[in-house]
């Protein structure tokens, strides 16, 4: 595991060698995406279908077995254990109420002219929000995508999971009931993406498709984003852990790898100013390891991706963490909360030595789809705000007008823009 | 100029082939601009000013040249005629006092387990934006970019402006010195991008890059998309006059003309369940463009992209409007803020017959920079929280963290993510 110090000579650069990690386009894979999209956008239903069949060797002989009923996804819901059942519950209604206080209302004033000016807010009509099947397939995404849109108040709530041979996860199907989605379609990769886009006989086009996916899904999102809205392209989870003071160094390595047994790509960062609790975290770094069901991917996400770096004190940590707008960001000390003042990017703070990050992930109530690879700088969590949109509103008074008519009339002629002046000049003349 | 009746047989093709607009990526033009971004990264300063001078013909012979001092910027506004200063003054400050509301804070709550949970709010670090130069350099894009960056508290505006043989806009220069810009660079194109994006030498890399451009500067946004935010990529614009009952129709032509002025694909739609008005409307617009200094381009946009339709009744009206989701919305009748109830999607609503939709152009207040082509679905107007972003806040206590962890522990044993059930037990065990 790489070990760096600020005090090294050349750490600038081996820190932004850490950071440094660019997605490829593969040119192969958009002109297979492209086509897809296109022979979705002809053939509709009949070619999702052959699709689904081919890729998924799913054995539905007809587009009518693709979609699932209201029933069968509650059906789900009640065959879960009673502890299951109830730690998923748990888990939405937290979700829920964390996002309530993010929907956002409309609001007008009138002023000093008289005139009334304002912002209308509005869910969307429709979204669409991909779940990815096999392994990957998290009761939690579903939770943490359909929860916001939910409380945004979208009426119409889509969801697609591939089912690969047919199978299903029936906590997925739980998580969709609970979180009040209305139709799910068994499709998955570009074909689903297309399909919610563009609308076939049977599913309805969508406005906005979030959820993560493959190279497929993320390659066909970018293609279709403008003809709908997508979320951020997401890049391979990220957790960066600042202590010092008094910690327990098993907990924190444990924390560590909880990113890092996601993907051998993910990267875990230990930053502390101090030494000793550093060698600690190593130590049981190769500790966990030995113990880990997912211990080979994570093994490789640690090596070719962690990083533990001393510093010398806690402002000189806080600018490295503003340096990688990290995803995760557990800040485990007693002045956790003063310390999270300086931190300008990071898509969620945990703060103290009771918050690891991995509850973030599935029921403290913030959004556990955040911004990867230093895109907080500019990028928040998904959140109820992803589901609306707003429209500006302006009703001038025959009197509150003239001012601006006049003003505009001013600005439109330096413009050259001769109607726009005319337009505005008959309102004060 | 084509009229349609909701009566006709083929109402619904004609009015969904009005409505279809769609922009063919060149793959030319692509490949053009990945190399200048590709050369803007390797070469620097130098590649970008080789550009410019071959490019925009600027004179330059060293980059420092292009760019801009504070005091060339107050210059520029010192010299403007008392009429057009003041003209921009109340602009800036209409603009700036509206924008001021949209701006967000945080906010925190403690939940019954007796953690604390959050959202912070910060401004994005740095933002470029990009102001055409030439014929469509506008002083009133320079505020309604920079403006809102300025309200969200962006401490670092840059802005690019090709110089065209080295010719500036003073009212672009005064624009930036009003909207507080705090630095500038007569550079252009794909080249400009790709420095905001990456940085150079001399230009610092920038967080989210606004504002429009022609088609390698949008080609360029997209391929930045991800490195750095955006701003949507902005088709051509649009109004959509709806008119009721007592109406000017001398006017409404005018304000149909303000849009189809701007570009021979922009698009001027007049709704009305009043078969008269519609005729007069067509008359004036004949008049009005025997009078247009743009009267080519106005034409050429009505006639291949321009409608007039007849509609049943009011409601039918709104519905056809949120098929539409226009860019801006003219609702000219007495019960125009009713009916703006029952308008979901829209870029700006102006409403009576007061309210032309030029004002907003310039200096009503709400942003110009508004989702075009059917994007308002799902997009809003360029504003404060597109310059701010957010972190999610969480922090347990050692007793309130224990329901969660256990919560977090059952739900990753069931996604088989067995460092997070770790990692969340040692907080209750």
């Amino acid at each position: 595991m790489r070990r760096l110090s600020t005090q090294d000579q050349n750490f600038k650069q081996a820190f932004a060698d850490l950071l440094a990690f660019e997605t490829v386009n593969d040119p192969e894979l958009l002109k297979t995406v492209d086509q897809i999209i296109a022979d979705v956008r002809q053939h509709g239903d009949a070619h999702v279908l052959k699709l689904t069949q081919q890729f998924d060797r799913h054995p539905a002989h007809q587009f009518s077995e693709l979609e699932l009923t209201q029933e069968q996804l509650k059906a789900a819901f009640e065959g879960l254990s009673s502890e299951v059942r109830e730690a998923l519950e748990l888990a939405a209604n937290r979700v829920r109420e964390f996002h309530q206080a993010q929907k956002q209302d409309g609001w007008t004033y009138v002023d000093a002219l008289g005139n009334t000016l304002g912002q209308k807010v509005t869910p969307l009509d429709r979204v669409g929000i991909y779940v990815p099947g096999g392994l990957a397939s998290y009761p939690s995404s579903v939770l943490m995508n359909a929860v916001p849109a939910h409380v945004a108040g979208v009426p119409e709530i889509i969801m697609v999971v591939p089912a690969p041979n047919g199978d299903l996860n029936p906590l997925v199907l739980a998580a969709a009931y609970l979180a009040g989605v209305h139709r799910v379609f068994t499709i998955g990769g570009a074909q689903a993406v297309a399909a919610l886009a563009y609308g076939t006989e049977t599913i309805p086009s969508v406005d906005k498709i979030t959820g993560p996916g493959n190279r497929f899904v993320a390659a066909a999102k970018r293609a279709v984003f403008g003809q709908v809205g997508i979320d951020m392209i997401a890049g391979p989870s990220e957790i960066l852990v600042y202590a010092e003071g008094q910690n327990n160094a098993e907990w924190l390595a444990m924390d560590l790898l909880s990113q890092a047994e996601h993907d051998t790509v993910a990267q875990a960062v230990f930053i502390t100013p101090d030494a000793e609790l550093l060698d600690q975290v190593v130590q049981w770094i190769e500790k966990h390891l030995e113990a880990l069901p997912k211990a080979e991917i994570a093994r490789t996400s640690i090596e070719n991706r962690g990083a533990l770096v001393l510093v010398k004190d806690r402002a000189e940590g806080a600018e490295l963490i503003n340096q990688v707008a990290p995803e995760h960001l557990m800040l485990c000390l007693d002045q956790a909360q003063e310390m999270a003042e300086d931190i300008r990017h990071a898509g969620a703070i945990f703060m103290g030595r009771y918050t690891p990050e991995a509850i973030g992930d599935y029921c403290a109530g913030p959004n556990h789809v955040l911004p990867t690879s230093g895109t907080a700088r500019f990028s928040s969590p998904l959140g109820v705000y992803d589901f609306q949109k707003r429209s500006s509103l302006i009703m001038c008074s025959e009197d509150g007008v003239k001012t601006l008519a006049k003003t505009a009339d001013t600005l439109a002629q330096q413009e050259n823009l001769d109607a726009h002046a005319r337009s505005a000049r008959y309102r004060y003349q």
